[in-house]
């Protein structure tokens, strides 16, 4: 049994700003340094716990609040929880926050920044254009607020810093707590290599990630770069 | 980090057969042995996972498999689950074993089996009476199917057996399949006092539990025996 205690952290930020790449990346890692982890994506969420919910400010809140239960379970069990939905309303935030405070984890909210006209150039999943458009309506950032964290414990900016620098900080603010153990450079190469591709380079040079780690963080990284190439056929 | 692999223990039965007062009970037990233990209690869940969901056939699938959802992350990460819904169609809680056990983790199917008749005459929640007049519509094993499991890996019967025989039982099969220590005897009395008591008295002497462990185990005791005195007034 690990007396090592559990955590969330919370990656908040609008669509397509590299939440579920910073967690995927993260994941990998962290379980490379034995910790253990789960990746609670807002898709992979929505998925299973809360089908048929819509995007109304009600229907996001009970969303978020599904996902921060199960962060608390997984935390309070020494579980590693890394959380990737939008989750535009700071109060809601926070309601988790407290809840995963309770238990006596810790709650790292890492507010994933990045100007919405790079996001809207960028537009990995084509919504941006939707949303600008009228098309998609209630889309977050566009025509649905999203309320940025005034006091977030962590600032990664994925318009101006390397992937590499933005996990760095990351994980330096688990280390600083005492959360995770230190970096153990003895770690594969190949995981690290990913790590010196600056996010731009990431998102083009797709065919050259081979991020270690279990089956499943590198199934999603495929999802990923999947979207990407369909979108520039 | 526990070499221990997860499981899932799914309790299943009628209501009021005693499933949530079981696992309450088992997870003050496992956790005396250093075992994490989460329990998801249906009505908890309902709450946290499945507000507005009603008791149709569709909506109770739904329940289910969210459950089994949050039960399969914390199994995969080593933390022993224990499920107390009534879940009452075999095929979802077949499909919930298959997606835990993808996980290399354990599904440990346990049938609280109590008859009908003897379930009427206990009414812990005043419901079956309400049922059987026909005021509350869809209650599972009056007006609604309860498919028994064709072979659970346990079958407890709280009509005939002691609580601490049924308990044993259960640690039992989580021994012989290693995903338990074995029983420390040095353990709280406490804890064995509880133990010592029959299902019948365990309902009429509950002023006498006192159950070792967190609090939220006997909080969650408490409001259990809370609601029978209630009941008696």
């Amino acid at each position: 049994m690990s007396s090592r205690k559990g955590f969330t952290v919370w990656l908040t930020g609008l669509s397509g700003a590299g939440k579920t790449t910073l967690a995927v990346l993260l994941a990998t890692q962290l379980r490379a340094r034995g910790v253990r982890i789960e990746v609670l994506d807002g898709d992979e969420v929505r998925a299973n716990l809360s089908k048929g919910l819509g995007f109304s400010k009600e229907d996001r809140d009970i969303n978020i609040r599904r996902i921060g239960y199960v962060c608390r379970l997984l935390s309070r069990n020494g579980v590693g929880t890394l959380s990737a939905a939008i989750s535009p309303y700071s109060a809601i935030r926070d309601e988790v926050r407290l809840a995963v405070e309770q238990e006596g984890a810790k709650f790292i909210e890492v507010f994933v920044k990045c100007p919405i006209t790079v996001l809207a150039k960028r537009d990995v999943k084509g919504l941006y254009q939707k949303a600008l458009s009228g098309e998609l309506k209630g889309f977050t950032g566009v025509s649905d607020p999203y309320e940025e964290p005034l006091a977030p414990d962590v600032v990664v900016e994925t318009d101006r810093e390397s992937l590499d620098f933005s996990i760095r900080k990351i994980l330096q603010a688990l280390e600083q707590r005492g959360l995770i153990p230190n970096a153990d450079l003895s770690r594969p190469r190949r995981v690290r290599s990913v790590l010196s591709q600056s996010w731009k380079r990431h998102a083009q040079r797709s065919s050259t990630v081979r991020a270690a780690g279990r089956g499943r963080s590198l199934t999603l990284l495929k999802r990923l770069f999947l979207k990407r190439q369909i979108r520039k056929r």
